[in-house]
């Protein structure tokens, strides 16, 4: 059986050392860090180990992921992810190499997004947990909240969508089957260019949220509490394979964009008179994203899709799949 | 059944709202901190709430300790706790006034220590479980690290010792019948003035660890991360009715304050010419603390008490109390 100790040696090894000017390393009570700027951003994010566990994942899998959507929090943001700290919950049948297998994953996805993994906490559950806080920096004084999208907005969704919804409606059975699906889904990649382009632009970006819920739940939350409505005229980039998935069924494709999760895209709210300079410089960045609509005011705010207003669903950590239309 | 909807609204009631020079508040991706000085300090810890539950602890007494155990490790640092950031796994079973209960002691905590709550995220879980990760802030470019004692440093331990080795030792059921066990044990709590001091400090106190897994495992872990020996000449202060409880033999009182867990005190180890100025600066403030040691340069590191070895015992998540002296 493992020990606390054997836990804690193992984990150590993925851990970043001291960086300039910082006297505490690995293993100690707590690190110090030297502010990058003059703003920091930080959130936290959990999973129940089983739950981020689709079938095609393995522990490293869920290592990467647990850290995509810490990074992605802070990317929406525009904050440039700088380290994270991993708090675990492990069961007593968990040996070495599951530790390793999750530690790996985490270790990727720190490089993927050159950012350090500075620390962490070691717990013994009967259901395996893994907890990411993550601390960014950026030189704006204004990132953009959820809720500030104005009247005459464009609304622009960075990120490509198709598989993650494919899972969500049809299941992991048929899922598993579609290589571009399992391809898409088993490590999801935040973009971590969008900081730059959220950081540079703040001032003109009024509102921004992340894709982790599924895209019209985070649409609908910006209707909501920017309290204005999202008229779409158009869908966001998806995967090719979808159209022939849906056999170029407009409902089918439309349900399945919408509705994933997990895509770690953002959607940002932009004053219309820079949108196209924004647009110039996220094409210059190979940022993949599309401008899907715009933003009005009205009474009662709701996201419309040519004029009809999207069903949103949203994943509910207790419920699953939930729609929240009109009980938000 | 709760919702993550009712859980995360309930929750946002408790959060703190935007301070000055910030855009990002309660229930957003992330929050926007502006730094405070030139250095952070950042740590996280977490809990099976089972683990941390004990009979007489309450679940706002849990938010309380999470809280402690996260700002405890920021202190021992010389930092002055800011804010912290909790993710919680909560059974089905559960219900908002689970959560209400939860989110006082919280807040309690957070209050205590003049920190905010700055943000969270909720999960389900079959096994109930909470992290908190702690960001603060100091002033000092040289956070004391556990591996920099010296020789010929004065070893001073601040707290207050005896009812958590109570607790350890002789069992719930012995303890919960003590009024002076269960009061100490059921919100402990860190002393925020330390910070100043060992910030203040910085450059004389040359090694510095927090209290948390029992005072022999934090004078252990100093020793040998430092590769020097401490020499025990005298205890820590323990509380009075110790004494009485022991019957005044120095054997049980010996093992009760040396192997307790959660004081949240911090041992340091202080080069010696400061020693008597940053005592006289600590009686100022009424910080407990006692002088008890001195460190020493040794072939094997190791604690003394007395000339004799100590028998060092540490609270593992995974095997409960374990003997760890030659096996670190």
């Amino acid at each position: 059986m493992l020990s606390e100790e054997d836990v804690v040696l193992r984990i150590m090894k993925y851990l970043s050392k001291q960086g300039f000017g910082e006297r505490l390393g690995p293993g100690d009570d707590a690190r110090d860090i030297v502010p990058r700027s003059h703003k920091l951003i930080v959130s936290i994010d959990g999973y129940s180990i089983e739950s981020a566990k689709l079938p095609w994942r393995d522990l490293s899998d869920v290592g990467w992921c647990s850290v995509t959507s810490a990074v992605s929090d802070i990317v929406s943001k525009g904050g440039f992810p700088h380290g994270v700290l991993v708090s675990i919950g492990i069961p007593r049948s968990w040996n070495l190499s599951d530790i390793d297998e999750l530690y790996r994953g985490i270790s990727e996805a720190c490089s993927f997004y050159s950012c350090r993994l500075l620390g962490g906490d070691t717990n013994s559950s009967t259901e395996a947990w893994i907890s990411v806080a993550a601390l960014g920096f950026t030189s704006n004084a204004y990132p953009p909240s959820r809720s500030g999208a104005l009247d005459g907005d464009s609304l622009i969704v960075i990120g490509t969508y198709g598989p993650q919804g494919v899972v969500a409606i049809d299941g992991f059975k048929i899922s598993n089957e579609l290589k571009w699906v399992v391809e898409a889904t088993k490590r999801p990649r935040a973009i971590i260019d969008v900081a730059t382009v959220i950081s540079r632009w703040s001032r003109a970006i009024h509102a921004s949220m992340d894709v982790s819920d599924g895209l019209s739940y985070t649409l609908y939350t910006i209707s909501v509490s920017s309290g204005k409505c999202i008229e779409l005229s158009d869908l966001p980039l998806y995967v090719e394979e979808l159209k022939e998935y849906c056999s170029s069924n407009t409902e089918c494709i439309i349900e399945r964009v919408l509705n994933g999760g997990e895509e770690y895209g953002v959607a940002i709210a932009v004053d219309s008179r820079y949108s196209t300079k924004i647009s110039r410089e996220m094409e210059a960045m190979n940022i993949p994203f599309r401008v899907i609509g715009i933003v009005r005011n009205c009474n009662k705010p709701r996201v419309t899709y040519k004029g009809r207003p999207i069903k949103v669903r949203r994943w509910d950590q207790f419920y699953g799949w939930k729609d929240t239309e009109d009980t938000y």
